[in-house]
């Protein structure tokens, strides 16, 4: 049997040029598939949401299927799975459908039995589980159809009562197909081959999965898509970040790739897939990027001139009285570097007339903290002038450390349609400035980190050293864990309680924050709900 | 059997106070309460949304479900009905439970069977439901004890195929008691009263509901908590919006209360308890308004007003050359009407200030929507100004029609903490304008809706008749309906194709907005949720 694995990028809603990607990919491939496979939800791409609500959508959902099965009477050899949302009479009204079209018809149905519904999925919001799990008998080989979730029941904060492979398996499986749409996390592609290895080796049978890639806002997919034998090898694996179809026969020749991951380089390749796909799908060609000089907008800059080309990236550095000579001469150095055109644009004058206008009417002398995020404020107002002239889309620079503890300006610095590191720690974008060591200036690397926004300020004399501070918000936030357990593991008592009332106190400022591109396990959004009129859960 | 009906107002996630309002309302009607009924999730407060994932958080709340046991001991003849989440060994981990306790023990628990999953509910996030309904026999009385969405079962967007009350009478239920936190939304109280009648006369069976009130972030929760008899009549119902608790001999004598509902008044209502709660529940004391001399603002200032004295709020204007003397006369009006601070800062300097410093860089002349975004960005910026000096904090007055179409300024008026009238309708704005005519001058009422960013601007000169834009934006956004659907009920082709791409094209800006209070079926936020870099669906 020949099966193709076509490893796409599709748009959310849009199902005509979804529909196209299927055509020409059959059209081009079915020569030589059987099958061609397509990833989970391709129609609707993933994850659609609400549009799931519109019975607009879904009846045109409906169509385009009945449009696909005409198309394929062309090619009456080749079967084609996709991945759809299908009408029930179940409690939701929907299923997460597999569905396999092959010469004018649809041959064979299964839907999804496991639906996440924890960190960023909403899956029970829209769909039913499947009750069963049949066999599509196809070239004389029992297939199971598995989809996502269903191959990650033992992998999941869900612990799932049902084992979808063990399922098909009883039900006489040899091959096991799994359509996916699996977001991106650093390390995530090495821990689902492996997880999908483990699968096949503990169950003795080959598992094919195709995976889309493409950035939808927050979540980035990373393809990867695979081809593991009865044995627990990869036998093939697809590029990661970016489309692919490739043709293999099955079964496959047992010879078990070796495969190494860098977990650094995919970060760097997501990042730049997240920033491509928002721009392009929102309908935007340039971005804007405010240069501080610091190492979060290099390396912001010098991801999204590898996303969109020097041509597409615009750069202002915005000094005030209390930047370094350094700041304004490390952004040209970067910008010349890269290649981008850089505007120079003081803001002392807008500062002076600020406080012209703010001092006769406040009754106090201007706070420091009001000065300070004034000029974050001047700083982001210039750039939305920009964007409104220009129609360029503006990138935010602000880190997760930042953004976790609030040491950002909301309306100022946070300004921006989407956060490109925003779910990297400080020490994470340090890693990724040191693979960019080439083009990022030394000395931005090097220097301490600084606000710039009064007389020799630094970040550590407001907040813990970075080691620290982002130790223990990864026990908080992706552990989960509160103040008795992270001062149980030995933290500073008086540190700890100030991070986690910082994190409390800025949910606020974080509800309003730009879409944050996601590489960790729970990223603030739609992955960390929390609310704000809360308690702080801080012991006095 | 004497019963007690206890509406109280909790913080989310503070245990400590949340279990000292019911050791208190113990403390003092435990003489003549056979049985006190609390909400739903009376000890965490609804919703905790992720805080449940923190282990030490359920911890804490078994430790204080221990304090309460110990608690109870002192008055051994009452038992006090609340709500918590409980550990399981199912899928989720945990239980949204009912549990009564009396005199040192839990002598009954039942866990909620129907998890809402749809518009703000994400219970299935979170907890496993009930697989059976059992009764607690107290004082000879067969009790069915059930929970919020357990009551709703018919009147759901989910087709539960569970019907809770049917499983309590089969089960011998002789009496329904219902702990709920039941969110507000325009007519709901009526809505909720009228089913749970309709279920009381159909079943045949009195139904005592007990509802919290107060508001957590968007969600503001309205009480009115009731007897049924089993004749289908409203014996007592708790007052809307505020705390109360009342004591009942049940069986009650079955006279019919005659309950006018008020909807606009109620709305009021809704909206002040939210101002007040987000307000004093986020530590605030004073709140701080930019006064355009529009409707919207002047209502969101009489609101707040109301809500937290006249000391408490502070109203800034903040002219351009573009604002009408009327404008600013009327804001004065207004807050001399309300007895509130009022300061002028005119910003033409600022607005000078920009141009000379944007005019230099900006190789074309300044644009109109550029000039336009300036002056609310620059107001924006001095509320925020205002906020850090003073720790006030901002109330942002946009309406869910400028909202839904982007016609606000991100990072200039939709600047602020919380969103007070996000979710009404220009035309639910006018409104509840006509109910205070007292307070806001006539002339803010009459005159023709301006955004004053340039001369003679009129909202109408950009947007479409408010009547038919609102008529437009709740076919699409609550109703759920597309392009084909809403043109097919008489409407202009072209506005429709207008409205639904200015919805689309905005998603980024509302991703950004400040929560809004929810009182529509469907609210910005949690309640819709869409992918910003989506196809627009619109045909071309």
């Amino acid at each position: 049997m020949k099966i193709s694995i076509a490893q796409i990028n599709t748009k959310i809603g849009d199902l005509d040029a979804n529909l196209a990607q299927i055509k020409d990919i059959v059209g081009s491939h079915h020569h030589n598939s059987d099958i061609i496979v397509f990833p989970e939800l391709t129609l609707t791409g993933y994850p659609p949401k609400d549009l799931l609500f519109h019975q607009q959508f879904l009846n045109d959902i409906e169509q385009k299927i009945e449009e696909l099965k005409h198309f394929s009477t062309q090619f009456p050899d080749t079967a084609i799975l996709i991945g759809y949302p299908k009408r029930n009479n179940q409690e939701r009204g929907l299923y997460n459908m597999a569905g396999v079209i092959q010469n004018g018809k649809c041959i064979f149905e299964q839907a999804k039995t496991l639906l996440p519904n924890y960190d960023v999925f909403e899956e029970t919001r829209y769909f039913d589980m499947s009750k069963t799990q049949k066999i599509w008998t196809f070239k004389g080989i029992k297939i199971g159809l598995l989809i996502c979730e269903d191959v990650w029941f033992n992998n999941a904060p869900t612990h799932y009562s049902q084992n979808p492979i063990e399922a098909t398996l009883n039900a006489g499986a040899e091959l096991i197909i799994a359509i996916m749409a699996s977001p991106y996390e650093i390390g995530k592609p090495r821990r689902r081959r492996n997880l999908f290895k483990k699968h096949a080796g503990v169950y003795k049978v080959p598992i094919i999965y195709v995976n889309q890639i493409g950035a939808n806002d927050d979540l980035i997919f990373d393809g990867h898509s695979a081809i593991i034998s009865k044995k627990g090898n990869s036998v093939y694996e697809s590029v990661g970040f970016d489309t692919e179809v490739t043709t293999h026969t099955f079964p496959c020749d047992d010879i078990a790739l070796k495969i190494d991951d860098n977990d650094i380089q995919q970060l760097k390749n997501a990042l730049v897939l997240g920033i491509r796909d928002y721009t392009q799908k929102t309908g935007f060609s340039k971005v804007l990027i405010g240069l501080s000089g610091g190492i979060d907008s290099a390396v912001v800059t010098a991801l999204a001139t590898e996303a969109l080309g020097k041509d597409n990236v615009l750069t202002i550095t915005m000094p005030s009285p209390y930047s370094s000579k350094g700041s304004v001469d490390d952004s040209k150095a970067l910008a010349a570097n890269l290649g981008i055109q850089l505007n120079t644009i003081p803001i002392e004058g807008l500062m002076s007339q600020f406080e012209t206008t703010l001092i006769p009417n406040l009754k106090s002398p201007v706070k420091d903290i009001t000065e300070q995020n004034l000029q974050a404020r001047i700083r982001g107002t210039l750039l939305m002038a920009y964007s409104n002239q220009y129609g360029h889309l503006v990138l935010t620079t602000g880190n997760k450390s930042e953004m976790a503890v609030g040491y950002c300006t909301l309306y100022g610095d946070m300004n921006g349609g989407l956060g490109v590191i925003a779910d990297l720690t400080k020490t994470q974008v340090y890693q990724l400035a040191a693979l960019m060591s080439d083009i990022i200036p030394q000395n931005i690397i090097t220097k301490a980190p600084s606000a710039e926004l009064k007389p020799n300020q630094k970040d550590q004399d407001t907040l813990p050293p970075y080691d620290i501070l982002d130790a223990i918000l990864s026990l908080h936030i992706e552990n989960f864990l509160e103040e008795e357990d992270i001062i149980n593991l030995g933290y500073d008592t008086k540190t700890v309680k100030w991070v986690l009332k910082a994190v409390h106190q800025n949910e606020y400022k974080r509800r309003q924050a730009a879409p944050a591109l996601k590489v960790s396990s729970r990223t603030f959004g739609t992955g960390r709900r929390m609310v704000i009129s809360s308690s702080n859960r801080i012991n006095p």
